[in-house]
Formats: structure tokens, sequence, C-alpha cells
């Protein structure tokens, strides 16, 4: 008889939700989500999580349970399980790991979140046979985790994989990081609606105007989709150049770590119909030749939302 | 009594010449050095190799000696030790260890130059008490070796680390691999040296032309170096360009793989003195301002002409 695989538990910790789920071989068992609530406080957010997890170990005894992986928001610190920094949560050396291991006398593990998505990529999904990937994960912002000699890298100060703030161009736009040109200041979603809000502002004539009601606040990635759809020539060219930018810095990566692939997720998959063509045609230009032999250089993530939560469970399975 | 440290053999394979050393504990006991006469092919080579070896070896026993490692120019295969390609020796799928294993009945381990200067660093050098850390070498080219997680950084084909050709520009100068605008455009001597040319062309005034002859052949690096010395506008312009260049590079090889530290090393450093406060200041100007904590980010490397030979015996010791 096979030996029945380990069940575990996974969180998701946003700064909007929380994500529970009891998980056995990439396999979510049971499920719920709450809000954070973020600003009630790191007491308020541990009971929200705490309450979670008691929804989804429903009735099973904590010691058939191999432990609680935590995908959190922020710079982690994983051998201690403290978040040193995550600004969406208002923490700064927050003790997460061990105040859940103790209350739930459990064996507990915080990751950052890219990086615990990078980990279910890596054990359950399109990164299963790769020993080397870039995981990258384009939405509001843009974050990556690497997988290197088959194993999670971390970096010095568990920042590794920031790949929303190398800069594009010394002059380009402000991004949120106060930097210049950051690539998340060009193919992020809120790279994308800047700059469509900018042409707007100058001017140019667009669908997208009458769609959002002449307001800028509903210029939001959806309805660029939606006047993509129609030929809108803004559109389509907004959308091009997060292609562009995507394509050139995915080549910069390809250089640098030889990936055997990279995987591409998040929203901005919504709209790649129209921007992995210039994305992968600008990837290929600016690889090394010899890198570049007809093979597949980038592959759609296999998770969407379930990433981070399968990650966390992946710690202990 | 402390255990003897184990005698082993490193070799750097370039393209015009080759070193051998019969090392213990990263010091060199005995080095030889030939031309390798790459032109004469593969078997000639191998019999410089033999012939080089046998110096060193020096009466020493086989079975003292744990065994030898090679760093060789081009793109290496580390687990068969076969070199896939090598412009500057002109082999494809050349079978170098295991040839040199057979004819001297010794294990044999073959690593890209770069990956064994990098392992020197890591083992003996600058990068000793680092897991994480990035070994960048900058002369007539530019290529870097990673440290992450401990472990050297081979990627999926054998070619992570190839930084001098990240692009930069996808409209800047055109680099010897073909692409547009890579940092090797810029930043290495050549770089350097082609925009002094084409500066001079343009009719800008320098001393370079003069310490030239008016010959462009002999607008070098160490020409150049002399003419900032005597405060020549031009030749200080052009260092300056590698700092920024340089810099730019660093802060996103820092904001990917958040190392502890960058080595740098090669002949531009030549140079440091004029480039480097550039180079410090554009990086700390991109890096995210999370990781720019005062610290030291970059350090010069230990070894200079020595690195590959003694990573390549490294591998034994």
């Amino acid at each position: 008889m096979a030996k029945q695989k380990k069940l575990s538990l996974g969180i998701d910790l946003g700064g909007t939700k929380i994500a529970a789920g009891l998980c056995r071989d990439g396999e979510i068992l049971k499920k719920v989500i709450f809000p954070t609530h973020a600003a009630a406080g790191f007491d308020s957010v541990i009971s929200v999580i705490l309450g979670a997890v008691e929804k989804v170990v429903d009735g099973h005894d904590h010691k058939d349970i191999a432990g609680l992986g935590i995908g959190s928001a922020g710079q982690i610190n994983p051998v201690t399980g403290e978040v040193i920094y995550a600004p969406n949560l208002k923490w700064q050396n927050a003790p997460l790991g061990s105040t859940l291991a103790k209350a739930l006398k459990l064996k507990v593990q915080v990751l950052n979140d890219v990086r615990a998505a990078t980990l279910a990529e890596h054990r359950y999904g399109n990164g299963r046979d790769l020993e080397n990937f870039a995981n990258i994960f384009v939405g509001t912002g843009i974050g990556s985790g690497f997988v290197l000699n088959g194993q999670l890298v971390h970096g010095s100060t568990n920042s590794a994989g920031e790949i929303g703030h190398i800069c594009m161009d010394p002059e380009g736009p402000v991004c949120g990081c106060g930097n210049k040109g950051c690539l998340e200041a060009y193919a992020s979603g809120t790279g994308m609606e800047n700059y469509v809000k900018a042409e707007l502002k100058k001017g140019r004539k667009s669908l997208i105007k009458e769609l959002a009601e002449s307001k800028f606040e509903n210029v939001r990635g959806p309805l660029i989709g939606k006047a993509a759809e129609q030929g809108d020539e803004l559109a389509l060219a907004a959308i091009d150049r997060v292609g562009e930018y995507l394509g050139l810095a995915l080549a910069n990566i390809h250089t640098l770590i030889n990936p055997e692939m990279i995987l591409l997720g998040g929203g901005m998959m919504a709209l790649k119909q129209y921007f992995m063509p210039t994305m992968l045609r600008t990837m290929k230009k600016h690889i090394l030749p010899v890198a570049d032999q007809g093979r597949e250089l980038v592959r759609e993530a296999r998770f969407e939302n379930d990433a981070v939560l399968l990650g966390g469970a992946a710690i202990f399975a």
C-alpha cells in the first residue's frame, strides 16, 4: 500500500485578505478566505489566521498535520519566521512564525509570497521538472522568484527577485519606490494605466476616454483590455509597450541566470494575447544568439490565486 | 597533529596561454605557463597541458594528488568535462576532461573560467565568508560568476552570468555578440576604447591623439589611463562613462540576486580611482532604498592572474 501523503496547512497572507487551506500533495482539501483587517494590528491579524486555521483543520488531529507554511507579503526572514518589513500590513519586525507556532503547537515557516508561489510552481506546477527557472508575476506590481540549482534563492537580506525594480532607463518615469525608470513603472498594470492617462492628458484620442466616462480613476487594466478588443490604438499601444519592456527585462534575466524556462503569471496575463507576441520577439532579439535555439523560453505559470497558499503548504509536504 | 591538506592541480586554459599549478589549500606550490598554440588543434593543446602538468607535479606521486581542475574559456559542461563551444580555442564538443583523465589517471573536472575564478574567491579570496555574491570581471570583455545559497550557479546550459550581454539600451552601440547596447559595448575596455575613437573621429580635442601618435590601434586602456592622469577631459569622460554603466548594471544585479557583496576584478581595475566613485554613486541611486543601508556594496576581488588556476585546484581541495 502506498504511503498516504502528509497533510499540511498553507496560508496566503496579503494586505486585504487571508486565504488558508488544508492541503495534501498539491491539492487543496478545504479552503477559507477572510479579510485581513490589517489596520486592526498584529494581534488581530493573528486572531484571523487562527480562526481560519481552525476552520480548515476541521476536526483533523493537529498531530496528523506536518506543519503550517505561510506566504506573506513583504520582506521575510525565512529562518526566524519574522516579517521584517511589510508596508501593506504595516508591520515591522513582526514575530509571525513564532507567535503562530506557539498558539497552534505546530511547526511553522514563513516565506515571502512570491517565493512561496515559486515553490508551488516548482513542486506541483509548471516548474516541476526544472532545476533553474524564474517565476515572474506581473500585476499591479511586478515581482519574481528564482529557483537555481533546484533551490529557492532568498538573497542575503531576503529580497532577491525584485525584478520590478531593475532600472530600464535612468531617465524613465518615476516608480512607486522613488527611483526612476524601474520595470514596474513601465510594465505593471499601474505603469500601463499611468501611460494611458498621460497620453489622454496630452489630448490623444481614444475609446478609453469614453469607456472610462472621462474619469481617470476608471482607467484600469480590464477597461484598457476592453478598448483593445475593439481595436483602440492607444490601448493596443499601451499593452504593446508592456510587451516591449517585459521582453527586454526577460532577455536580461535569461542572460544572467540562464534558466530552462521563465514562468509568467499575474493579472496582466488577461491581456497576454496582445503583449506576448511583442514580448517574445523583443526577448529573442536581445538574448545571446547561443541561448536562442528555437526552444520554448516562456511558459504561463500554472497556479493563479492559489499559488501562495499551495507554496506555503508545500514547505511541509 | 593537524592533517596535511590535500595536493591538487589547477589549470587556467586560455586562448593564448596555459597556466598550470600544483596547489595546497589555496597556495600555489609550483606554477608554469606555456603558450596554448590553439591553432595546432585539440591533440596539440592536450600535449601542452600534459607537459605542463608533468612539470608541476615534479616527482610527487599521482596518488598523492586529489585531482585536476581546469578553468577553461568557453561554454563548458561541468558534468561531462566537455568544452561545448570555445571560440578562442576553436573547439566545439571537445572531450577535454575525459581525455586528460585517461592520460593522467587522475580525477579531472572542468569549469568555465569565470566560474572557476569565482570558486577561488569563494574558497580562498574575498568571497570566503559569503553565501551570496557576484564576481564580476571587467577587462576586454565583461563576465561574471554567481554564488547563491553557497553554490556556484551554472545555469541550464552552463551560460549563467553573462552580464556583459545584458542590454542597457536597445538602441545602443553594436556589441561583439551582434546585439545592440550590451553592457560590454559600453563598459569593457573595448567599449571604452571604441567610445574614445568615435569621439576622436568627430574631431574632439584630446591628449589621447598625441599619445597614440594619431594611430587608432594605439588607443588602448593604459594609454587612456595615462591621458586621464594628466587631466585629459576625453579620457576622464570615457572612464566616467564606464562607471555610469557599470553602476547601473551592478544596481540591477543587486536588485535581482540581493548579494551580500559584489566582487569586481579584471584589467579595468587599473583605472578604478577614476571610475569607482561614479560607479558607486550610480549604483546607490538605483538600488532599492531598503537595500542601501550604508553597507559596503562592492569589494575588489582578491586574485588577479591566478584566480582561474586556483579555482580549478579548489575543486579537489
